[in-house]
């Protein structure tokens, strides 16, 4: 089962916003993946380049009802570029089926339809690649794995970017337990998470994100495994706010610190993680807790949706055709403001 | 208004369960008291004191309306000091009262108050002496501080520790914001610490604790300033979960990381932060939030109701008569399994 569809001329989503509740959605209209996107019915970083690609296919195709306007497609397909700031791969899918625009909505379509199946290929080589780079990390044993968010077959199309490694890892028997952050505010990691390892038969426990840090610290956990929504050129990984705290554990206890993520995740335009432009959300995501305001009227709230982990603390980064190893040649703490052009290892993608 | 107070033979007491919403719960038997400190009806180390003290009371009170019997009186005792492992003040305190037992029930009653009242004069002293150390580190300008977790008046009989030191700066105009840790899975930041803020009139922001460690890497905090609920031998701080990435994050961004609390909260007993038993609670304060599940059923948790920070990562302690900073004279990071006493610097305490 897809979680974004083409269907007849509108695209067909799961509702994330609901899970562990299965309901899906038909988007007819730009203005509805717009708003998907940005209440966050449709996250996480190829499932919202899946989105983009076919969102141009649907601005292509409802522009065609009233006389195919190539320039309105395209505005269509800013206003989609646009909708979440901080995630690179929704920017890149758009830019990446803009040239078929021309060409008419069938060449949109198509191009979207590719980059979709391209992105399930991805997916699951890079879940291949990440696997065989944590058996060579931790070694051939069931581990404990920590994660964070949601960067699974929901996040994704088809197949998980980071729990597609667990889902691969699990396949050979090589995990002894997943580690979910719940990830406040919107609970990605209790409701998605935790609902795509009980389908998967995967053993796991829910931590308050607090929690994290100290377990890593107490020798509870093997590796940390996480997506990424943006990775600058030097390698800092902007991805969910409470990923950076993981990190700095996982440093200071010596254990790996992985980031799966497709290589479109990689903004060479983006210098540094300083360069990205933070999303703040609304205050009453922190507020609300199940529909309760816990707060006095008077207390306000911050709501920063992603934290910066500056390049020296990432162990590795898994693409589909590559691993990088930032921390190996980076600057010690501190250097992060620096842009460092960190040696790559390639290990044989398949 | 006193958060516990002794009230014609029973313990009259502040739901901090419930908060914002005011109650009050009159505790009239040793079990009552013991459920309360388990339940978390009061928290906070130096309120576990004072609960702890006037426990014993309560339990001498009672053995006096059926014939006054010491050892039963010590067996109570040691039912209340049991009642939360981590609490070292707890402890302390109820050790505190025990010599009074044999003399029967008002010289318990005596002791248990004059701990309280001690206790009291303490926290107001601690705080003046963390806001001159604030001062010295920061410098006199409107600081943004960020606290975790309640280390305010509710924590405490009358005054706060850390929200002590945030009131005493507050008086001098030195209180630009608070940044307020939410405090999964009970939310005594938001519910109890942003309460007392608004309360005070301190400009305050609630956030989900993962954000913490970004916002100090960003540059948005001045100093870090949290509680205690034991501090080992060696200085290692056991503190609400969350509180570590804190420690982690303002060591890696060159920011204060000070402890406000009791003396009596150092347990020479206990040499090293790795030989406190930490407290796991029930999993579903993790898995329901605001009273809906939010994992599927099939889902664990863990809940780990403390963290460990490691000597080296606190800049200060700060007590009612002085103050010791553990990272200027600790090993760098890793040594924290060694059992090493930095020096002291005495600051006058008024």
């Amino acid at each position: 089962m897809r979680t974004i569809e083409w269907v007849d001329g509108y695209v067909d989503v799961i509702d994330q916003t609901v899970l562990p509740q299965q309901r899906r959605v038909a988007l007819h209209t730009v203005s509805e993946v717009v708003d998907a996107i940005q209440r966050m019915v449709v996250r996480g970083a190829p499932a919202l380049g899946a989105l983009g690609a076919l969102g141009v296919a649907l601005a292509a195709a409802r522009s065609a009802d009233r006389g195919y306007d190539p320039d309105a497609v395209r505005t269509d397909a800013r206003r989609i570029a646009e909708a979440r700031p901080t995630a690179a791969h929704l920017r890149w899918a758009v830019q990446q089926v803009l040239p078929a625009v021309t060409k008419g909505p069938a060449a949109v379509l198509s191009a979207a339809t590719a980059l979709v199946e391209a992105d399930v290929r991805a997916c699951a080589t890079l879940s291949r690649l990440g696997a065989a780079l944590l058996r060579s990390y931790v070694g051939d044993r069931p581990m404990v794995l920590h994660t964070h968010c949601n960067a699974g077959a929901l996040a994704c199309v088809e197949w998980g970017t980071a729990l597609g490694v667990v889902r691969a890892l699990h396949a050979d028997s090589l995990v002894r337990m997943v580690v979910v952050g719940e990830t406040r505010p919107l609970l990605q990691g209790s409701r998605i998470t935790a609902t795509e390892l009980a389908q998967l038969g995967v053993p796991h426990q829910v931590v308050v994100d607090a929690a994290g840090p100290g377990l890593i610290a107490g020798g509870q956990v093997d590796a940390v495994i996480v997506g990424a929504d943006r990775i600058a050129a030097n390698y800092d990984v902007v991805n969910k706010v409470g990923t950076y705290p993981l990190a700095l554990a996982a440093a200071r206890a010596g254990i790996p610190f992985v980031v799966a993520a497709p290589t479109a995740t990689i903004d060479t335009n983006t210098l540094t993680g300083a360069a990205v432009t933070i999303e703040y959300r609304d205050p009453d995501e922190v507020l609300l807790v199940g529909g309760w305001r816990m707060a006095p009227a008077e207390s306000a709230a911050l709501n920063p949706a992603f934290d910066v982990t500056p390049a020296d603390l990432v162990t590795a980064i898994v693409t589909e055709s590559r691993v990088i190893e930032p921390a190996r040649s980076a600057e010690p703490a501190g250097a992060e403001q620096a842009v460092t052009v960190p040696a790559m290892r390639m290990v044989g993608a398949s």
